[in-house]
């Protein structure tokens, strides 16, 4: 265990929340347990983000969920009442998407991808020209049968040359059992969207993308590249997209071991780690951690705006 | 990895089959990929069963198949023209209910069992007067909603104490988020009938019971314990409810990491790899590999037979 020996500053009044503001030109947020938890707005969201644009920061969201693609994420903010476009939303989705075009250097038009997930990742791969398999067809939901299955009938498709495998709620043998077939063939390559191991919601734990991912990584005998947070892919993607500075950016996340760890080793000026998603001040204070310690941390991201106003 | 000095003997002729035979007085085989291939019998099984129980030869069947009970397992032999009885038949499922009951002291009809898996395993702790919830319940087919849930509805049962995890081909979000909302209790204990990666099945390779198991474990942040093959919770309770002489037994199997695994470390008189099932003449002489090499080694379990007639 590294020890840490920076001790990170609570943002609780005006003086440490100016003095914070003013060190970056660009916030980089989470958004489950950050800006919402499911479908419930915390509290003063929409006047901290429009403050903040209002002092000219630049907004950027970057999550790992991969179920929505950024156009429906879009429209989620929408129903929030918060207006961003299509540009300052990165999903694991889309980071993986990217890395099959860009890294992988999969051609679209010509090479396919076998998707273990939701249509997230399908519409992100289907605006960059690819096909895609598998993904929320309707035939996966049938009980597998080797002899009936219509995706081992003609054989597998030889044009996939990349598993995408992200959180899918619809999970089944028949979609382990195809993207195992996939897998098994070690040409094929592996693509994780993130390996988160739990999804919280509506105050319970769920089993998160990791979790099947893993059940895949381990029939297989294969270790995916996972490219949601914390991996530095994806901030790669996005410090090349927008032109950031690192140094004027500031990563805030309620997860030590995705968010803050994203802003720490992805070398950011900054991370800010809130207190209404799933750590507590008492771990954002645990020096003793494996993770980095976030350099600021505040209960709720609201804070931003009400010790200002 | 370990050196191993001793090179597996062919059995080839009259000469080597007849000192083997002669060595032993128990045999267990592993059944799927020794004596069948899910539906298709091998060639001469029969008549090597009915000869070595002329010559006096004990016979029991060890499988990490947990998807059915000893009864089922009966009933299959049966199909096949072969009279067994259940006290002859030890599946992992049947070692995880032992396990529950012996290791870990359930009590039943006071103490419940939650498992992820098939009917097989729910039989086996009826039998033995075990309440279970999970398995097979239709209720479990539905889509998974925090809010409707049955299994939520009410809260998780307080009188759960374990959790079983085998093969399950209808595993679903539903199953994996309940089976992991009882092992978020670190008190309830987390069991797994085997942890065998991959399920042969009619020509191709699908997930085997530690692909899902392995979810649940990421999901948990939690290790089960294995009670199949080649975990000696199973041999150990073999040799105690038959009362064998462990120099005496012979281990009859097709798969190294398993069946000639749990001979070995068993400390069996000896270990039998047939080429009937996953493994290669290559691999049976592969001397460097991490596991135990077999002391015996032959094309099909029928050579026993054709040999001797």
């Amino acid at each position: 265990m590294t020890k840490i020996t920076n001790i990170p500053i609570k943002i609780q009044d005006p003086s440490t929340t100016k003095t914070f503001i003013d060190k970056f030109d660009t916030f980089l947020f989470d958004c489950d347990g950050v800006l919402w938890l499911g479908s419930h707005l915390l509290p003063l969201v929409v006047e901290t983000l429009e403050y903040l644009k209002s002092v000219g920061k630049q907004l950027l969201f970057v999550t790992n969920n991969s179920t929505k693609s950024r156009t429906q994420y879009v429209k989620k903010f929408a129903g929030f009442g918060i207006h961003v476009t299509e540009d300052q939303v990165f999903t694991s989705g889309y980071a993986s998407a990217l890395y099959v075009r860009d890294f992988l250097k999969l051609i679209p038009g010509q090479d396919k991808v076998w998707i273990f997930g939701e249509s997230g990742i399908k519409e992100e791969l289907k605006l960059m020209g690819f096909e895609s398999l598998g993904a929320d067809d309707s035939r996966l939901d049938e009980p597998f049968d080797i002899a009936t299955s219509p995706f081992l009938e003609n054989g597998l498709d030889p044009q996939v040359k990349a598993v995408i495998a992200g959180l899918d709620t619809k999970v089944n043998y028949h979609r382990l059992a195809i993207s195992l077939q996939y897998l098994l063939n070690p040409e094929i390559q592996f693509v994780a969207t993130n390996i988160d191991s739990t999804f919280p919601q509506k105050g319970i734990i769920l089993p998160g993308a990791g979790s099947a991912i893993n059940s895949l990584a381990y029939a297989s005998d294969r270790t995916p590249e996972a490219c949601g947070k914390p991996n530095l892919n994806m901030l790669n993607a996005i410090v090349k997209a927008k032109g950031l500075d690192r140094s004027k950016c500031c990563m805030v996340g309620d997860r030590l071991n995705t968010d803050i760890k994203f802003g720490e080793t992805g070398g950011l000026g900054g991370t800010l780690l809130v207190l209404t998603g799933i750590e507590t001040e008492e771990r954002a204070l645990d020096v003793t951690l494996e993770h980095p310690a976030p350099k600021y941390y505040t209960s709720k991201l609201g804070n931003l705006y009400e010790y200002t106003h």
